[in-house]
């Protein structure tokens, strides 16, 4: 069999399921929205290179300047927006993608050189700080939106500019004598340069990628010394000024630069950096197979899902750093000890989960990659597409209020959900053809109502999903490909309790996936897939110290909000959870937000744990509280204008 | 009534009793070896004022040079040293303690200066770093070894070096045009300066003290700025330069300089500094009656003791700035988020409570006073006398094993607790006379075996103690007192589910005080306490997510080490408590350490907590465990050579 295929260009998704309303509010909505809003802050123009007075700005986070993501903002926008005008022309979009691109050929060095900050406002400091200042997380973007561009477009305007700048890049990196011996502080560049090397095939692409990754971390990369230290002296910076993010000096671990990959054994420091790092090593081996690359990238997934990620599959606990904590240090929000959960980062969990997926078909990636989508991901934008999160705790506090803005200063999620949604078909499956381009494979990921068209040689196959999940676990499966014989691998979810395919076949699953074979269905070329959902109790590891109960159903994670328990004053913290509630799904129309979900309204005598504070010993005393209490999935919560107060975990009691 | 009087060179411990036998330790033994590691680690010397080679080591804390704490920890030891004496001659300490006074006397500046590092290493940056090196702590230290020294010696060869040191500072420290409107980075200092002024009667002494609680957090104390902002900058320090020990930028908090301390209303940062501070702002209580400072320290202890204390007493979570966390933010050891403890903090939090006991006699404070000493302080050294631990965890990892060291860099607990133990009287009791010397009042803190003697006018009075506390709760107390009306006030400890007096007084405890009148004394001049001691269960606080449960007896918290229970692997993290355990207490003399202590063994099931990991969320298995786990006195952990595995509180049930 041929690589597989994302096949997020294949995919149609069916007029008014869950994933398509979802798209359909970004298409027509968030994408002009953010669209205004790059416009008012001065992101639009900024590749105009004139000075802009927020240039001048002390950076909230020293030593990033505040407006030094903007290539990326821009970027990012592009290349979502050229995933949906694909789907659907919209004249207003499609002439600003025009506009933004001609401005950013216009930016370009001589030389190919292409950045604001570094042109505008730091012109001889180029790659002289490769530890803090996005200059290439930027280019990776760059490159991403021209790969976009190039797709929908297909012209190579975008395209021929980031070739050229990468060139530079080429020259500029690398191990020779005179070339510099770094790597981008935030990874993101080199899955970028792995992407590019997937349509121009030009194998200096690859090898730059490569050179990045297997660089990083190199204790001894300039004159027996760390890049970064080397850097730094270099810029004439002393030994004790930290970044706002760094704990400690020379914290390199939070740019996962403190040891090479192949010999870290825990995932640390900023969660979207690791991630996209690691999406990055995963697409790495599709090219440049080796195992001991596979041995790490399998060690830090299990070490993350298994120690450092929420039940909600968001990651990262700590502040400061926007990161991860040690093992098992998973606080549920600000007033429990801390809790990040950075949207970014959990689709970074689902882009390392997609490639992971494509080194080995193993459910464990598939149903995280679900966990994040329905929960994480989703609940960073609003029902209307605009309003967003950057951090995503699993309880709110005074301090911390689960609330959504209009944008960030630091805008990486908003646009991120934005192009994540316009690829979502890449999630949902992946499809194989054998090199004889006579038979084909279906892995099926993901769940809803969508339709997958391929082609194999000549011919069409065809696979089509109906269902009305995430809320109905009923998926009913119908494949055209008459003249392709045509395998489909079902994931068999791991949270799934029971499930049954009608017609019976007599496979088993392996690896949490089902083979349905090409003879088996050319005679069952329609067939069920049936996961019978009903609520479940979820408990964080018990070494998270968090002894609290959730309640999921399906892939969907519920909290409690205020809108729905009116009573509540201390973010349902003091609140025991009965352990005999009786739990009912009742389906849902809000008249305002217009979301179709199902909510759990747990009936039960749910009592309030209260402590005496005279010492530092407790006596716990327990008062009478609510008989009913009401859960909405936790991507919903604050749509519905309440006053911040929501909790995912529920006290499990004493 | 005057002012209460510590009494800690008015008690006699008995010969055999626990806390005589853990004073002579430390009298025979803790003394002369520390003395021996102040000789061979070059800080006997260090005031020869020559260059030592360790002078040049780089800081393991920037920018705190490793040896700038000698001069405190020299003044310790003499402070120390001097009370033994009192007791005990020694003729090898008498004349350590001689020498190091002349050559302390030989070092101090021609305008009374007195500062190794700033005389030796940095002679031109005298009160340049007030914020972090240290001076003005080394200068309280030694001011408090003065006035032991004055007591013991009964002259003023010390005390008069010590006055003109003070009288350089009264000139260079204060709201004047051309002083300094400084404040010491570590406090100490003040509570010397209140010390002193308790000696000295002179007022300059408690200005000093006065004007530095008081400037200290001024926001606008230089210029319309901070202090330390203004001084950091005149030392050409760049704004993000941290010290190790500051997470972000101008993390004065860590100082307790953020706020005034009437501002206040948590307690944060160093908990040594706090409680240095909180002792001496209570200290001046007495002296300037201020209801705001009452009420600031009443809220700081009360915001501590009830959100901010581990079970033990300890106090501080947070590794970075050896202090507090947010609130209930109290992980058991590294592996649970961390977990301070330090020796010296808790030694402060007696300090503190003591003070306080004379602002306000309410045996909240004595409670957590005696936690403190039997827990948290008393593990701070071996059986021996001559192993310490400066990080008090409540339970070990691999990491940071349950283990004694034999000194530190910064050396600031051993000595410390030598000190402690050496005016332990003073926290026993306090005594009252009236202004007509006619009548006396006793207020009895501490329980254990030792006798009150003082002179009211020409009578004296004496109260008697004897019991085997705190392995048994019963107390038999004398009174002599024929010539002199004498009241005595029993503390009736809050952890006590029952107790008794007899004879039956008819007076009822107020605010945790049995008040014995004078002429219920003359007709019972020996009377009972009786307070029956058995096993508590003790639970952090609910919002602590310390879903554990530990075992306490009288004023003793248990713990589990691996010397008793072998079978051990993952420092009992994983063992669940069984609730339906018989548990008996046994009295135990340990050969090897000759430690005589009640141990507790439970019987039970004691089964192992087992999760799945192959998900963001677990299931939970429960498998066979032991049957019988011994429980050993936290204080006398780590004194048997085990692995360092240890565990106060085991996991509670899921």
């Amino acid at each position: 069999m041929a690589p597989p295929q994302t096949a997020f260009r294949h995919t149609d998704f069916a007029i008014g399921s869950f994933c398509e309303r979802k798209r359909k509010v970004v298409r027509e909505c968030t994408l002009l929205y953010q669209l205004q809003v790059l416009k008012d802050t001065g992101r639009y123009d900024a590749f105009k290179l004139e000075w802009h007075p927020s240039y001048d700005d002390k950076p909230d986070h020293w030593p990033v300047p505040n407006h030094l993501f903007w290539d990326s903002d821009v970027a990012k926008w592009i290349e979502g927006a050229c995933y949906y005008l694909q789907e659907q022309s919209n004249p207003e979009i499609q002439s600003a993608v025009e506009e933004l691109v001609s401005m950013i050929k216009a930016a370009q060095q001589e030389d190919g050189y292409l950045n604001i900050h570094f042109t505008v406002v730091a012109p001889k400091q180029r790659f002289t700080n490769l530890r803090d200042l996005h200059e290439l997380y930027n280019a990776g973007h760059l490159i991403e939106g021209a790969l976009a561009h190039h797709h929908f477009f297909q012209n190579n305007e975008f395209l021929d500019v980031v070739v050229r700048y990468v060139d530079l890049l080429c020259q500029t990196f690398g191990p020779g004598e005179h070339q510099k011996h770094g790597y981008p502080g935030h990874p993101e560049i080199e899955l970028a340069l792995i992407r590019l090397y997937e349509v121009t095939k030009d194998t200096k692409h690859l090898k730059l990628a490569q050179y990045f990754i297997e660089e990083r971390g190199n204790p001894r990369g300039v004159d027996g010394r760390h890049y970064y230290s080397v850097e730094a002296e270099q810029r004439n910076e002393r030994e004790h000024e930290r970044p706002a993010y760094y704990p400690f000096v020379r914290s390199y671990w939070y740019q996962q630069a403190h040891q090479p990959i192949l010999e870290q054994d825990t995932v640390e420091g900023h969660s979207v950096r690791a991630m996209y790092l690691l999406t990055a090593v995963a697409a790495l081996q599709e090219f440049v197979p080796k195992q001991e690359y596979r041995s790490a990238l399998e060690r830090l997934w299990t070490n993350m899902t298994s120690k450092k990620m929420y039940l909600t599959g968001g990651i990262g606990a700590i502040k400061q750093w926007e990161g991860f904590g040690g093992d098992y240090f998973l606080p549920l929000g600000t007033d429990d000890g801390g809790c990040y959960s950075e949207t970014c980062a959990a689709i970074g969990v689902m882009m390392m989960a997609e490639r992971m997926l494509q080194v080995d078909l193993d459910s464990k990636y598939a149903d995280i990659m679900e966990l994040c989508l329905f929960n994480s991901v989703l609940t960073g934008m609003s029902c209307d597409g605009k309003a967003f999160t950057y951090v995503n705790q699993l309880a709110s506090s005074d301090k911390d209020l689960s609330k959504r803005e209009e944008w960030f200063t630091c805008a990486c999620c908003p646009p991120n959900v934005t192009r994540t949604l316009g690829m979502l078909g890449g999630y949902f499956w992946t499809f194989h053809e054998d090199e004889k381009k006579s038979s084909a494979a279906v892995n099926v990921h993901l769940y809803g109502s969508a339709t997958l068209k391929f082609q194999v040689g000549a011919h069409e196959v065809v696979l089509t999903q109906r269902s009305d999940w995430p809320w109905d676990g009923e998926v009913e499966f119908t494949l055209q490909s008459d003249q392709v014989k045509t395998g489909v691998n079902l994931r068999i979810p791991g949270w799934a309790s029971n499930w049954t395919v009608e017609p019976a076949p007599e496979a088993k699953p392996v690896k949490g996936y089902l083979h349905l074979s090409p003879e088996w269905l050319s005679k069952n070329s329609t067939f069920r897939l049936r996961v019978p959902f009903s609520h479940r109790l979820l408990r964080p590891h018990p070494f998270s110290n968090q002894n609290v109960v959730a309640l999921a159903r399906g892939p969907i994670v519920y909290c409690v909000e205020d809108v729905d328990n009116q009573w509540v004053k201390d973010h349902f913290k003091s609140l025991l959870f009965d352990n005999e509630a009786q739990i009912k799904a009742e389906n849902v129309t809000d008249d305002e937000t217009k979301e179709e979900y199902v909510r759990l309204v747990a009936t039960g005598k749910f009592r309030n744990v209260q402590a005496s504070e005279s010492c530092a010993s407790f006596d716990v005393a327990i008062s009478d509280g609510v008989n009913k209490l009401v859960y909405v999935p936790y991507y919903y919560r604050a749509n519905r204008n309440g006053r911040g107060q929501m909790r995912v975990g529920l006290y499990n009691g004493i």
